[in-house]
């Protein structure tokens, strides 16, 4: 378990979802958790099979009975992240209240995700162009639904009035962007934690889509 | 000169500032061009100066007259990266006008060398773990003084009541970080220019700002 990986562990409301628990079994698990530190570190095109099967403390021959290929174990990481991701945006837009409650909570979510799981998120997030052209098109598919979950909560904000929005499209990809980012510069030493990244970008966020003062 | 050197080229008012017009002789600055499109295309630690040298149609002996060491090719490039980012929040920081015009400007200058020169820009902005713990502290330093430049012109808008921001460190970091994400996700296939992106998010910054709307 990594440093931001145990640092999420602290919200009550991910108890559930423990990073890699749909990765099964341990030796898989494991070498997966070893797949994203190394390419976190050093990049995934300098990482070797036999990097993450020495940081998992196996043999190569150990990695290849659950991973044929190095970009298996990427798309791995980048499909789980991804869905975690979208399931986390989904939540807040199907959520009951306000487009203005609901989208204070995506982003705070969002952003806790992003920084609470900072080496993850930047595996997840920019060794996408590392993905072949066989495996891309999944996960470009996963973005646009997390894209068009955003999209859908500013719409019914502007619908109802709470929202000033000249351009909907434009706004989520810059909302989203803000929210991505926390993984570059998020510090574990910084002053905030990822809950209070999460509660300050929610208010940021609001006023880019002209939210009315809450009361 | 790489595709998005290109595109930044149609602004008039970089036309004195030539992309690597500071590296000389010629044969320098290929050699620093091949290895931004490197770093870009497989990372930095997955590069060789072998690669570099192949790239620039040189031979690794001829690389090695004028750069001892993969690292000092890195350090340059995130030196002159740098050294650009601050002028351009510099100038706009100490412009005539409204803190209100200069935030505007700040942006939509930052933002369109982000979206100009995508590939340098991300070399720049992710590759800062890969400087050594030598060259590093000169880096951040050039990254201190752009966020200072920021924060000072968010600083005189709150002072003179133009700006409503509750929190000026935690902003000024949230501004940068929206603008550098730019880099990231720029496609010059897309529907915007970098001139349009950085109109578009100097609108979106000053929002955030709660700047007074403008006439």
């Amino acid at each position: 378990m990594t440093q931001d990986e145990r640092v999420d562990g602290r919200h009550p409301e991910d108890a559930d979802e423990m990073p890699w628990a749909e990765v099964t079994p341990d030796a898989a698990r494991r070498l997966l958790v070893a797949a994203v530190e190394a390419f976190a570190a050093r990049g995934y095109h300098a990482t070797t099979t036999r990097d993450i099967a020495s940081r998992a403390g196996m043999s190569p021959a150990a990695l290849y009975i659950h991973y044929k290929t190095k970009e298996e174990l990427l798309l791995r990481i980048s499909r789980i992240g991804h869905e975690k991701a979208l399931r986390i945006l989904r939540r807040a837009a199907d959520a009951e209240g306000t487009p203005t409650e609901r989208l204070a909570e995506a982003v705070r979510s969002f952003v806790r995700w992003h920084a609470g799981h900072h080496t993850t998120a930047r595996v997840v997030q920019y060794e996408l162009d590392s993905l072949g052209d066989e495996h891309r098109p999944e996960i470009v598919a996963l973005r646009r639904e997390s894209d068009a979950a955003v999209r859908e909560i500013i719409e019914d904000g502007v619908a109802k009035g709470e929202f000033q929005v000249p351009d909907v499209p434009g706004t989520t990809v810059a909302i989203l962007s803000l929210c991505i980012d926390v993984a570059r510069w998020f510090n574990t030493q910084g002053r905030r934690t990822p809950d209070e990244v999460g509660v300050f970008y929610a208010d940021l966020v609001l006023r880019m889509v002209g939210a009315a003062p809450r009361a």
